[in-house]
């Protein structure tokens, strides 16, 4: 395949924060008038409404002092940041972490994830990914000139845990799947794998040799009476954990994340970043310094703010007949499912954005047979998400079939 | 090909900056005592020697004050910062820049360079790549299991000019290579391409249909009396020009690059960006907005200060007899040929590690006809460098076949 065809595939005009490249709707098929409010962006969180860890921007300042020390680390980053971090993420998700060998910082989440994905899968192998799940999961295997294998999840049709279908994935692994992706708690729908479930990914991928990359960049943001299972803790081998400060804490503007686990992976996916990146920003490594080290009581206030806002939304979004919507476990996104529309779930979505100032991310992006659905990142200033919500209830109404 | 053949062929043991995660020499071999000195990692520049453009670091905290719209940027970076540097861009390299669809911001300049390859070349695709070049061009087109086609660079051969083979360019198109790369100045040589060879390139390129990718890092630090030839004013379609701040400007601790040209390549780089990093760092970003934009003298300061040092090392290694050196026309390399040793090429660089605390990067990185040769990043204390070159002559002669 050359590469003109290759990317023609891989769409980013829907993707969560390219909305400014799209024109104005042509407004023929539009119904009614603009709905007033202050415009809400959910397509990512709102890091003014929701500030940066305390002290970050201070560790940024004291890695610029450092000088070329900090500039330049292995391309893996720093050790002694790597030191600090390993201790923090053993005791977080109850197993031991190679600081040496077993752990790598990168540019964004996103860069581990391409890293870690790039680093163990080539062209025409398969790999076993959960619909729906995070957009770039599908990307990535498609740019790789692998082939998928989805595996369904049926988080609506399940109290707790995720509804994934373990058949389906042992299917997989049969048909060939050497690679399982998926994000923990699941993005687009919120949902936290119960121990169940993790002991029988666990269990499959240990039979079938199977490698796991688990994303569990909303990890830390759990709400009460939710139990969260490190797939690491259960499965000693052949897993790469993902993670990194952009969410929860309001780091994104740094561009961080981390991977660890496997130190053969580990090292092809510095191999890797050698050459697509070299290295997560030397200056911005510095912040990692006050990751998981947050003031008393920061972090459980950061939940309490982001279940009550999840709480309200979750109440609007019941408030439309025929939506379903199954509270988040844990993170920030709602993933409602739509009541049937008289036009396309496109349209809709550029009707949100023009119509009622909302931005929204389809759930095409997540899953094909999410059409239906819409994702929301709830880490917004309150008032404004559910007003908000109130404006996409007017919508649903409004082009309602 | 597996996963994991493909990595066994992408070492990095030897890249620069990863002196750190090699072991130490084993001594039974080496000659003599240690020589006292201050070490010197000639392996990257030392921004502590030569520190990066005044008024930087306000720039970045001024992006952090403003918050997400600097954190959450389109994944190709900032409008408004890509409007300021389209129009610097063009002056310098004396042709337009699509500030919209032509230009996109990288997560240093390695991203540009590892974007515009996965945009352009797909697995086995012909890629013609200059023999000597900088090393992860090759492994860009291993990763993508494309195919390499070299094209010899005869730089020691001229007296002015890069010294390239356009008999062997044109024999790479004929042979299939659709995409050419390349680095001017060139790292390691440090040599500029003359206009000639330039117009040459572009005649080729246009007559085989040819994408060309230059990767002008160096272009700003020029030496009085070389003329800069920009590709990208000679032919107008089917190029990427890769520039940054990381070098010159010392910025390299932010993480910043920048590519630009074919609107079409540039979009696909962006799809590509969005699963490997997302963006370049939102608040470093910022950082940009200080980019030729410097003090007025500044940049004539910095040109003034690295051409007094690279005088005294090429005087150094012309005191060594047998040694074959040429200056550099631009950027802070140089990359001496050694007369022959009693030992490998590679012991010997260890030996200069271990005996005399001098840090270089193996010719072998850069060409497989390039072992005899070592590359010096001379952007370093003027006095330490100069001394750590008398070490690398001593050592030298202790070990001279």
């Amino acid at each position: 395949m050359n590469a003109a065809t290759k990317f023609a595939r891989l769409g980013t005009d829907n993707a969560p924060g390219q909305e400014a490249r799209l024109g104005e709707a042509n407004g023929a098929w539009l119904r009614g008038e603009p709905l007033p409010g202050r415009p809400v962006d959910f397509s990512h969180g709102d890091v003014d409404a929701h500030p940066p860890t305390p002290g970050s921007f201070e560790a940024f300042s004291a890695g610029v002092a450092a000088g070329g020390a900090q500039a330049y680390t292995e391309y893996r980053g720093s050790a002694a940041i790597r030191e600090i971090l390993a201790e923090r993420l053993a005791a977080f998700t109850g197993a031991a972490v190679d600081a040496r060998d077993g752990l790598i910082l990168t540019p964004g989440t996103q860069g581990a994830l391409f890293l870690s994905i790039g680093a163990t899968v080539s062209a025409g192998d398969k790999v076993a990914i959960v619909q729906p799940d995070y957009f770039a999961n599908r990307k990535l295997v498609e740019f790789l000139e692998a082939e998928l294998i989805p595996v369904r999840m049926d988080y609506a049709g399940v109290a707790s845990g995720a509804g994934l279908d373990l058949t389906q994935l042992e299917e997989a692994f049969r048909a060939g799947a050497k690679v399982f992706l998926f994000s923990n708690p699941n993005n687009p729908a919120g949902v936290v794998y119960s121990p169940a479930e993790i002991a029988g990914i666990a269990e499959l991928a240990g039979r079938y040799g199977a490698t796991v990359i688990v994303d569990q960049l909303y990890s830390r943001l759990l709400y009460p009476g939710v139990t969260y299972t490190h797939l690491r803790a259960t499965m000693p081998d052949n897993v790469v954990t993902i993670m990194g400060p952009s969410k929860t804490e309001s780091l994104s503007g740094y561009r961080l994340g981390v991977a660890f686990g496997d130190p053969a992976i580990v090292e092809r996916m510095e191999k890797l970043q050698a050459i697509v990146s070299l290295r997560a920003p030397g200056y911005s490594q510095a912040v990692l310094r006050t990751w998981f080290d947050e003031p008393a009581g920061w972090m459980a206030d950061r939940i309490k703010a982001h279940q009550a806002i999840r709480d309200d939304l979750i109440a609007g979004f019941r408030g439309i007949e025929g939506c379903v919507v199954r509270p988040a476990d844990a993170g920030s996104y709602v993933f409602p499912r739509l009541p049937k529309l008289a036009i396309p779930p496109q349209d809709f979505v550029t009707a949100l954005r023009t119509q009622a100032g909302v931005t929204v991310t389809p759930g095409s992006e997540f899953s094909p047979h999410a059409t239906d659905s819409i994702r929301l990142n709830f880490s917004q200033d309150h008032a404004a998400s559910v007003a908000a919500v109130e404006r996409i209830a007017a919508l649903v109404e409004r082009y309602r079939a």
